[in-house]
């Protein structure tokens, strides 16, 4: 099978930084799915694993990533009771595991969601790593219960990016708060207001901006940017007893302390966690992929897609990945086999 | 009135650390209950309020402190509704306002509950703070719900203390979890017990006796030692998706990030919260202070007395405080009035 990786970890401008190779279609396991790959997206971590994983060493035979895909599945492990040969899926994988970015790939069924039947293969593929991501923060770290937390006010700070603008969504439309955003140029505060937020304010000066918007304190924040150089605005504007989440990590040590006078709770999300510890639940990702799904197919939600890229090559991954690195992307980038 | 109080912070062993004086009895504003009080407790927020609050300084009236205390309401200011005069009642106070080491206080009704019938005076006010502390922890930060939660594991890192000793009677009793408590001598080891701890494991090794125990990891872990002392073995013990609480503060900053893989949330519990910043539930307190009230009379819960002082004097405040201050406690004290 066809398939684009690298040996190395390179500037993006490098021809090398990806390169398309032949290899060996993988073989499922018990509780694998063999998915023929229709369509593909990019996500941050994809530059990071790229910029990162192979910094000191040339690989022998170069890695596949990628972590976002759609596809039709070709084969089942034995052990596979969720999906059937020829059933159209998505997913956002396994980081331990090859990626996405080849013909096929395998991948375990408890997942992987099925397909939105209404979207297209390249309005399906920019889904799954964003909205389990946004879903898992608000509903299984921060706990947000649409019937208790029901008009309560939620920060997002990057509210144009890929999981911003499907966070946006899923605050707004399934949890019943109120969002405020964080954009900064015309064409990204327009999407942020597409997606449903109720307010787009400036990150550049975050506590007056929220303070001008009419709120002295929000019940949640969720940090898709930089945690350490938010942190003491985050801990001025969140209300007492709100929570913060974050998915960024933070280079260096925290003032935790600062969040103790308000009884303020912190979460990380990291949509690997649950495949990568193959938790108990683990099957989650595959429950809130089909709901996903559902309200996709109902209009509740809709696809975040801003940009399709034509054809599994090199110099696709290439314009996508600058693209990302740029910072400035808007919505998600698609890339249709 | 007669009240306890000091000038200065000084060690427990001086003679002024706390002295009796004669002040005037307070009178209630629109939302407060006037209480005479028959009972009070000590916290270890007590003895560090008496060390640094007037450290470099002598103040010109002795400052009033303690905050958990049982009585009789003695008057009710015009916008009270939920009391009336002649009910008995307990509760943990507000760490702005003056405390209850005197004759009468005054309290905001919000943050009052009744006394539980079953419970002598002495037995009812060692309750308050802990049970607030505890409750808010386990059910208002963790969201520990005991219908999705029941069965998963906590480990109380402090277990023999006033809210270790409460926190493992809720935890298990009312939120149905697996409590892995901390202690290390015989007593304290035999307390936990009686509070109803599944296991009791040694603190010193924190990650081996836990992991001896038979648990390799636990869902929520409550620390009520020292968050910067036991970070990294909350780190190692904690489950992916799990849950870590605490009521200690951090003096150095932490590395958060090392909780990030595992999607790990963190909160902090501070009793006062509430009442400090005025929230809008802060009528939270009311509610669940009357719900322990009712499992306690129940005969669910079970007081955490384990010392009796007699007379509200300067000596038995220096005894009490010396008492906690030794860091060898087990379960309360009180001292009737």
């Amino acid at each position: 099978m066809k398939a684009i990786g690298f040996k190395k970890s390179l500037p993006i401008e490098n021809p090398e930084s990806f390169i398309e190779f032949e290899t060996v279609k993988p073989i499922p396991g018990p509780h694998d799915l063999l998915v023929k790959i229709d369509a593909i997206s990019v996500n941050p971590v994809d530059f990071k694993i790229r910029q990162n994983s192979a910094k000191d060493t040339v690989l022998e035979t170069p890695k596949i990533i990628g972590w976002d895909a759609v596809g039709i599945v070709q084969a089942v492990g034995q052990e596979v009771t969720l999906f059937e040969v020829g059933d159209p899926v998505y997913y956002a994988g396994d980081i331990t595991k090859q990626g996405s970015n080849a013909e096929y790939q395998i991948i375990d069924e408890r997942i992987v969601g099925r397909k939105p039947k209404s979207l297209s293969i390249e309005e399906a593929a920019v889904i799954p790593l964003t909205a389990l991501t946004a879903w898992e923060i608000l509903f299984d770290r921060i706990r947000i219960s649409a019937e208790k937390d029901k008009g309560k006010s939620i920060l997002i700070i990057g509210g144009a990016g890929g999981v911003g603008s499907i966070a946006i969504q899923l605050a707004k439309k399934i949890a019943g708060l109120t969002v405020i955003a964080t954009a900064s140029r015309l064409e990204t505060i327009d999407w942020c207001k597409q997606q449903g937020a109720d307010f787009v304010v400036d990150h550049k000066d975050l506590i007056s901006s929220v303070r001008e918007a009419g709120f002295e304190h929000v019940d949640f924040i969720l940090d898709f940017v930089d945690t350490n150089a938010y942190w003491d605005s985050m801990v001025e504007l969140i209300k007492p007893q709100g929570h913060i989440a974050s998915i960024t990590g933070s280079a260096e040590p925290v003032a935790l302390t600062k969040l103790k006078s308000k009884s303020v709770s912190f979460s990380w999300e990291l949509m690997y966690t649950r495949s990568m510890y193959q938790t108990e639940d683990m099957v989650e990702q595959h429950n809130i992929l089909n709901i996903v799904a559902d309200l996709l197919d109902d209009g509740i939600l809709k696809t975040t897609l801003n940009t399709t890229l034509n054809g599994l090559t090199a110099e696709n991954l290439k314009k996508a990945h600058e693209l990302l690195e740029s910072g400035r992307t808007i919505g998600k980038i698609a890339i249709k086999f």
